[in-house]
């Protein structure tokens, strides 16, 4: 084995791998991300009166959500696998045609959960798609976003806005 | 049992459930999606020169895109399983700071793949997020939308420019 | 390998392995099961008031059931794994301290969706326990059973009352 | 984003959400759940001797309860992840036409473990019900309770005869 | 969108996809592989005697290779999803150093089984390890391949002596 | 329940059970596995030119050996469920025919990380077959086997040449 010796110029030939957090600190750590759906005023008046054909949109974005918090290491190649401590969805509506989605999610760990904040916000998005879809193809969900961060090295993080 | 019967006015009280698609025919279904991610041009830049400390991060979007389209009917709570034939991600530097992601994905089944297409892009995009979070907190996913979808009742649909 | 033959006398030996299925039509097959959890009063009234500290039990265990039978074959080791084209569960007070959770699960395949069915229940049941047993760790699960099967060789199944 | 302020009422509005962990002390806890499997006396008999169709059925049930009791956070929506750090799975011939199913479940953690307990028990019954239903579609799953739970600022816990 | 036109020139890059198998046809496909696991005699014995302190390591691996050769979709980035018709896995004890692992997995489906087989092969292979581990780290996993093949375009393959 | 006193005699009998680590140190702990994938020149040429069918098999596989990685408490049924915090898949061409497969894994915790390892070689070996099928049916995975291990109660292992 020894004249083969892969391990020594890893990262130097930029080869995928899951980084090293043994030495980071364990410590709280909270991330908030958000992001928004753009629908048609029906489509949103929809959701919110719960009208849709498949049943409440809202409840079942927020479940999606915070399941999908739970199976973001799973998803996310080299996202380091974390035990949440707190997953919270917020489904608001902006106005006639746009809902925000807020993700707080928490962990004490060795690294941050901006990653699962951000998954949750997706999968809640997408869930509201996916709901919402037989009456309203044209939806666009975007400003996706990490708006705050704190716990580890790195130190406290906020979106300016 | 009998005086119970909760099973005649389910819809009616608009709790969710994954609709009946037995009788929809089995055929050719194709969707096609996309998005973009925002971020500075230094990062968009490593990206694609593959300097980035966690290593190549388009290599790690495509397949965490496909692998999550996979997983899409465990992610979306009413979105029904299908066996996808095909998944495509597709993903292109478009100017200094944005970057393309447009995912295909195609199915003979009962039911259409636009959630697969759209979970594949978003998926990507989350994994690029995760790939550069280290140099560039202020990265944003946006304007996941479907673009094309084809097969089905519904008909052919073309997002209008 | 010609001396080994491990193939001819498997089923004698008695050891787990997956039916084969091939040979079995591809017919509609629906399945209808049932469970009770009993809690206290004051439980109950509270699941039904939507006031548990956890959120909306109803919501959450009618979501986990649906998304349960679509893990059927991953979590019941030699389950065939199946498409689900419909889940539906169903929660309803049945008295002060009884609760009936009934699922039906659909598919056109080869092989019955009973378990899919018994499934959904349980899942739904252990939810209702998660998010109520803050306030009370006594309650029970029980009368888990199939109501009726339709579709398939084996033909019409219903439970004698 | 400060005027839509949503994560103020969180709970005020009965939303679900995965309630904060993050300040509960991290001690040994103990979960031990049980289940009684109803099926006639052949079925009991044809469990017990290893001469079922599908193969050895209690082999099966306990690994699948095992497996399943890992599953825990993915399947139940609210439930935090936890490592659990010892699963064991007892099954038992109670009588001619009773299966008893116990579940031991152990974590060094910040929440109790009696969800997975009573995942295991489940999902080992649902395994037995799985393994026999093509001699007997009449089993009935039931008794599924807590028996006992330790660790945890509630205490000792311990069902009353 | 149509400057930039991303799907024309797709392959030609050697971009991970997964390919299109909608036009292959619906058969019967079955795939046969086999592997040796390597241990010390006292090992060996230990595993056949079911005398190791962590239970029955072969009901153990037999039933792990069936259920990750349901996961193989979810392990294998580019793998399509298939719904496996029967899987088997038979374990024998070659000789006083070596434990033949047999996998047989088949579907009526667009695309072949063998990954499935090979799969299972490797999966029951890692579980004898991790059931063996405490008295022997020294066993070594090998000979895994494919034996035999049908169904399909490419027609009947069988591994030359 | 004290007649039938199922849980005294537990590992007499042989089940299978998930042993119990709770007192065991939290402790930095590593593991390196390795496996060789035999193909022919030609195939192997593909593979590190990438020009194989359906795209860069080397960044493939390496990606599914780390997630894999992530998955095995998910696989190996009585494997304690780990977070890992740091994940490396070389892959390495050794001669014309043959290529080396190393795999080293990390974590702060109870129990060692060996068959993470493992299964990460294994699921990155697989993935090569996977890539390479359609030009070559006859690669064999061998080799597979452990190579050093430090931390926890066992101390230093190293493969002896």
């Amino acid at each position: 084995m020894s004249k083969v010796n892969p391990f020594t110029h890893l990262n130097a030939r930029g080869e995928a791998h899951m980084v090293d957090i043994a030495e980071k600190a364990t410590t709280k750590r909270v991330a908030i991300a958000r992001g928004i759906v753009q629908a048609s005023a029906k489509t949103v008046s929809a959701i919110f009166d719960n009208s849709l054909k498949k049943g409440d949109a809202l409840a079942v974005a927020r479940i999606a959500g915070i399941m999908g918090a739970k199976q973001t290491s799973s998803l996310i190649p080299l996202c380091h696998p974390i035990a949440l401590t707190h997953v919270n969805i917020e489904i608001t509506q902006m106005n006639d045609t746009e809902i925000l989605i807020e993700a707080n999610t928490q962990t004490t760990g060795k690294t941050g959960v901006e990653i699962e904040a951000l998954s949750a916000v997706s999968i809640s998005a997408l869930t509201l798609y996916d709901m919402a879809k037989s009456m309203d193809k044209n939806m666009v969900i975007g400003s996706i976003m990490l708006i705050e961060k704190s716990g580890g090295k790195s130190g406290h993080y906020s979106r300016k806005p």
